[in-house]
């Protein structure tokens, strides 16, 4: 692996931009190839025999081009297929559950922690397993937030009945008494600043994008991958199984530069995948 | 190695107790054997040469107890010879600064970071360092604060004489427009709200201690040697080359619990140590 690879990111669609955004704004000499899954996100929903398929044809796809870590910024995918990708993956890959996991211990004093996803990751526990092998007398609750991921991937997250979708989804838990709140899928913090005016400000939020981009970092130091320094800007690379004028309008507005985005279908996504999988 | 081994630390003296405290705090599974060289210290004006052969002689004792981990909780020692010891130790071993570095790049929106720490870690711009390389285009300015350890070493920092001695050293940093500083010395959190009083609320202060803990718990998941729940509580060993009362006192009020403190004299340490290096 050469250090002037790329990190790959793979999401069920426009969620991973947030931790694309904080790998850029911490690791700025990092390139990204990023593929988002828009045209069967979300994937909080599915089977847990479709999450493990659709996540390996993207993993399959972004080591088509060479790179040196695996971002698996989906966290139902990651909460489902993880170790699994790990083990048949060349590349050393993180998912942003551990992460997100880490800094809600970090962040709490009273050791009361909810945590947001999907249902999927909702139901098979995953923040809760990590958070419990590493602290085992912490106070946690996990809540379902279907509607999230769909009002993010319309671009609706701006629109007035945002803040009532919110208030009414999470209501059950401002009076729990947390300390800190997991915002546990990626696409969640396009939702912040809403859900932290439901929940009250002196709830840490914890992202699991920032997080996963500092223990990314580490993961680089530690395998002495960090890109060196050259006088060229790194050329970050978005693919989408979706609609690109969506992806773009949405990306560009989330990272604040002008992208380019290549889509690709599902045709050619899954021949390329299927051999092996 | 085993999962039920401690975690070693080493500082060169009190100073590391703050990151023992995160572990404690993050891990609570995990036990600790931490030796503080107390008579030697503070390490932060002596020469590379007698801290490189300090530490090696404290790496050197705390692998006599079973270790799985070691943590150098100096961040002179770990300026100085981190990659040496990581070279010649056959467990994971990781210093405070990068973990640190880390989190300032994380915490900072403006992109202005202060540095304070020993007169070495400062000569030797190892913050400086692993900022730029992360970062090349961050505003670093370092400063070293050779009075603020023997203030907590000699358990003083709670004296009036505390808080202009902190005033008059950092005085140069108020008019930087910092947004983050950098407690660069594990001893330095035990000045933080004095530390924060001067700088001003709006500077996130960043503890290696708290940073530390949390990138030793990614290490620990890398390598899958996370302590497995038992029954039993865990019993932290610390050991002292200095005096066990002092050391003792500063110990458990930081920590918050009665702790058990061996002295062990120099002769017991290097004669062990001395063999090797």
């Amino acid at each position: 692996m050469g250090k002037q690879q790329a990190i790959g990111i793979i999401d069920s669609g426009v969620g991973g931009l947030t931790v694309a955004r904080e790998v850029i704004r911490q690791l700025p000499r990092e390139q990204i190839v990023y593929f988002g899954d828009n045209a069967r996100c979300p994937y909080g929903s599915r089977s847990v025999e479709e999450i493990r398929m659709f996540t390996n044809q993207m993993v399959q796809f972004v080591q088509c081009y060479p790179i040196k870590a695996l971002v698996i910024a989906c966290n139902t995918a990651a909460a489902v297929v993880l170790e699994e990708v790990r083990e048949q993956t060349a590349v050393p890959v993180i998912g942003v559950i551990e992460p997100g996991a880490r800094a809600a211990i970090s962040a709490s004093r009273m050791g009361r922690i909810g945590i947001i996803g999907t249902e999927t990751t909702i139901r098979v526990g995953a923040y809760q397993r990590v958070l419990h092998r590493l602290k085992p007398d912490l106070y946690t609750v996990g809540m379902a937030c279907p509607s999230f991921v769909p009002l993010v991937e319309s671009g609706m997250y701006h629109a007035p009945e945002a803040r009532r979708i919110v208030e009414e989804t999470i209501a059950p838990l401002v009076h729990e008494e947390l300390d800190t709140l997991i915002l546990g899928c990626t696409h969640y913090p396009l939702l912040a600043p809403l859900i932290e005016q439901v929940i009250g400000g002196e709830v840490t939020l914890i992202s699991s994008a920032e997080e996963t981009a500092r223990e990314l970092s580490a993961l680089l130091s530690l395998h002495d991958l960090h890109a060196e320094d050259t006088t060229e800007k790194p050329k970050h690379r978005f693919f989408t199984s979706g609609d690109e004028q969506i992806f773009r309008q949405i990306g560009e507005e989330w990272l604040g530069f002008a992208i380019d985005v290549e889509a690709k279908s599902l045709e050619e996504i899954v021949p390329a995948a299927s051999s092996n999988w």
